[in-house]
């Protein structure tokens, strides 16, 4: 058995955690949304997933992509599951009707993919950017490339790609070196090798259309000379465009996925917005696509939870300690250092949906919210929590699943047990769409000082509406926010007179965050659980909620502290 | 590049700060180990390192071993490197004169297997266990065994596994099924299989010598039944034994070291020991075992940041926060996120050298000190330190690899960087030798809940020796320490009715003794820097200081109130 949506823990956090249809049925674009709809939805995508995704996860790893002089053939059966994929409509679930979409909220497309991660993460990435293209297109594409392109693309009847990278540009974009020369026609020839780029070449779709980053020839060098092109793969004649895919990297992981080295050779492509301005257009897709890559984390930790889960309860080593021992060896489950692994990874995946299905429903409240300040206090959400959850939620990934493979021991180290293809896989999610510490950068640096912390006071004094301070982890929830907001302030003042400080505590700075967030939202997961008949397994919940305050939460104390010694 | 011994830095470890040729000298068998000898002996090593074993790392992974029809072969060069290996004399170096060893002290091997295990993990895998396997049987053998394996063993002209694993026994070696029954001359028929054997079958010699769990037909159930057996590949005759290879396992790294299901077929064997105390034979062999791993980490955590430290000092991308900026991108090694991260892993890797190497002069205090009294503190630092580093230095080779691989961005998740290969070797190195969850257990519940703590207090009470409190870190050690003592009482205390309670902390308190062994070594490592002129680049010394202080000790002050917490 390789993963099996989590249905229950995703309605129960969808509904009586996030009372989500009463909140998106308040938007006049989602009227209809009701209760009702989203269950199906969240059902219908399930049952796919389970159906047409998961029993590839394996064949994925083991045979992986191949590549032979230019075509890429992605592993059997990939094809017929993305060709099932796109005709059922799940690729324009979130999209606009009149673009061939269904219109529904993007909370749904995050369950979908939260669950296509954890299912299968190397056939994910194939459609994992569609959605960004679709906005990038949409938004500041010309009549003429939304009338070519738009709907192929809302459908997922022909993939996408981003094309930034280049062997010397990574983090830094700015020097990218790529190309584009205007031609009569008002096409561009663009030239330039791209690495890195997903899905550059394969066989799931007939045509592919890169977005691409290049300079015109009168470009200012950096960032600001960018310029964003769409070239597809086939020209609308039918022919080949010069766009080559020279080879696939051999990876940690990820194998389902091809990463391809893609030479444009005077290709031909079209500007999507204005010279220039490519990196402002690519930035629409941004907040997306990160809140996508946490969606992966969160995919990946349950994945693995449920396979070390599965594990802990059939194998039997060792005596538990208990006031009464067995006679006879318990069951791994039993034993408090793998009870302990095991709660800390649920606490985190259902932190994780808390949040990431949260900031999804922001995202629509900043897109079709009536009210200007409710759209504001969306985009202030966006902005801050978006970058934690990529963060702090892949890290978690790739460390948690690596202590779920540990509930196996030798057994986990070895291919058959699967969970391995887990931590490799997972790996990459702390490097792409912006490095972890590029995350933690953004958030500190650009976001929380860039308005002098306003927007972080204005978002921890809404963490802590309504605290009971009884409730320890309420009292913890305010302590926590309090010295983050005071040591916000602090790093405010600093600053200005050590640029640098910031910078050297920007990690501590995420994961205090994230803790504070990540305990929001078990206030939350509490106030539901206990007004609702959920599984009786304590190991379900009430572990989980133990563990957020005997092992989690301790960690931002610490954090908080390393930040306060350095602004000394 | 794959590795570079780094010499300077271990003859700085061994002579500078822990004075190990003056310490050594002091014993009668070690009267002639001169500092001139270990250099030259560790500067040898380095070479043969470099020059045989490195080279072979990166087809160790890609290559593999091939098992067709029962038999296994290694990658290529495996064999010849190997060769070299046994006859340059390098596996007898700590065994005695009249084994066919050079009567060396443990400490040199501990070097030479921290650098063969950073060159190359999966190489070493072969002879990593031959000095327990000697060990052993020197111990427990019978006159009649010795004579015909032990000098074999001791030059590693033949090699040696260590059976105990079974499909249904792990952690839990009580639950071995494997049956011995006594023959009329003396010796046994083994039947059973065994998995998880390194180097159960390979082609690096000709014959294999099995140490072999096993029960004989009156032994009482669990671990009190089991008695070891020594059982060849090749039988004195030169037939074959009834021992067969089934399959080698696909692993998640350490593709160069054949991970084998054993199958015993009716073999021949021979008791080493006494009946149904084989676990006290093999205990033997487990302290040394465990500091083996413990240098695996310290060896494999070297390479990553070998390798990220020189990616750091070539890759440009965008500019470091300065006072005055740069006009163009920086080094990546400029970066604070980038500097703190490789000057983590450098604290961690000299602080694991200050304790492993002085843990090995110990071993050697214990069996060859005149006094009786510094024989018991030398064993109780083994027993005390031992399952600490084995814990502490192979997670942070794990952890710390990853990180190493973050430096990289996207280069380091393909193959061609080759840091990701030290993330899937090192990571199987939390887990055997028993988990890492296993050796907090050993520590907390056997080691010190064991004595009521008195060791670990006579521990601590030795690490503060002589603490100037003006100095920051030696300010820390002592609250560490002393908070650790107050805790261990506590626990002590606590225990006696709730004895689930020390399992559920047992990791917080493993890493709170690596912390304060941490500060410790640090604390040497900044006394003996002050006195000599060594490498002048801040980032070998001072950078990696000041990330004790900063970074990596906070931890400590965070796991003592995670147990105090459970202690209310």
């Amino acid at each position: 058995m390789n993963y099996t949506p989590p249905l229950e823990d995703i309605h129960f956090i969808l509904h009586e955690v996030l009372k989500a249809p009463a909140q998106l049925q308040a938007l006049p674009s989602f009227a209809d949304t009701d209760a009702t709809l989203m269950h199906q939805v969240v059902n219908e995508a399930g049952k796919f997933v389970a159906q047409a995704v998961a029993p590839l996860q394996s064949v994925g790893d083991t045979m992986g992509c191949k590549f032979v002089n230019g075509a890429v053939t992605t592993p059997p059966g990939f094809r017929d599951a993305y060709q099932a994929f796109w005709q059922g409509g799940w690729p324009a679930l979130a999209c606009a009707p009149q673009d061939g979409g269904q219109g529904l909220p993007a909370v749904l497309e995050a369950v979908l993919f939260e669950m296509l991660s954890g299912a299968n993460h190397g056939w994910t990435m194939a459609p994992g950017l569609l959605h960004g293209a679709y906005e990038c297109i949409r938004h500041h594409g010309s009549e003429a490339l939304k009338s070519r392109y738009l709907e192929k693309v809302a459908t997922g009847e022909w993939l996408a790609t981003m094309c930034l990278t280049e062997p010397h540009a990574g983090s830094d974009l700015g020097l990218v070196r790529t190309r584009a020369l205007p031609q009569a026609d008002g096409s561009y020839r663009i030239s330039g090798t791209k690495i890195f780029i997903s899905g550059g070449e394969h066989d799931l779709t007939d045509n592919i259309i890169h977005l691409v980053l290049a300079r015109l020839p009168d470009a200012p060098p950096g960032p600001k000379g960018l310029s964003l092109f769409l070239a597809p793969k086939l020209m609308p004649d039918a022919s080949r465009n010069t766009i080559h895919c020279e080879r696939i990297e051999e990876k940690m992981g990820l194998h389902g996925s091809p990463t391809c080295v893609m030479r444009f050779d005077e290709a031909t492509g079209w500007m999507i917005g204005e010279p220039h301005h490519g990196l402002n257009a690519m930035f629409v897709m941004m907040n997306a696509a990160r809140l996508h890559v946490g969606l992966q984390g969160i995919g990946l930790l349950e994945a693995a939870w449920q396979k070390a889960d599965a594990y802990a309860k059939e194998r039997r080593q060792m005596r538990a300690p208990k006031q009464v021992m067995s006679a006879t060896p318990d069951l791994i489950g039993e034993h408090p250092a793998m009870r302990r692994i095991l709660a800390t990874q649920r606490a985190w995946i259902e932190s994780g949906r808390v949040l990431a299905y949260r900031t999804a429903i922001e995202l629509d409240m900043a897109k079709h919210h009536p009210d200007g300040a409710r759209q504001h206090a969306a985009q202030q959400w966006c902005s801050l929590v978006t970058p934690v959850l990529k963060a702090a939620w892949t890290a978690q990934a790739f460390h948690g699943s690596s202590d779920c493979l540990q509930v196996f021991g030798g057994h986990g180290y070895v291919r058959e047990g699967g969970i391995e293809q887990i931590v490799r896989d997972s790996r990459v999610s702390m490097i792409y769409e912006g490095t972890n510490e590029i995350q933690a950068i953004d958030l500190l640096v650009r976001k929380v000082l860039g308005d002098g912390g306003a927007g972080m006071s204005a978002l921890l004094h809404d963490l802590c509406d309504g605290l009971d301070l009884q409730v320890a982890i309420q009292a913890s929830l305010h302590a926590q926010a309090d010295s983050l907001n005071q040591i916000t302030r602090d790093l405010v003042h600093a600053a200005k007179t050590n640029p640098e400080l910031p910078f050297w505590v920007a990690d501590d700075y995420l994961r205090a965050v994230a803790l504070t967030l990540l305990a929001w939202s078990w206030v939350q997961i509490n106030a539901a659980t206990s007004s609702r008949a959920l599984s009786a397994d304590p190991a379900r919940w009430v572990e989980p909620a133990r563990a957020v305050e005997y092992w989690i939460l301790p960690e931002c104390h610490m954090r908080l502290h390393i930040i306060k010694a350095r602004l000394m």
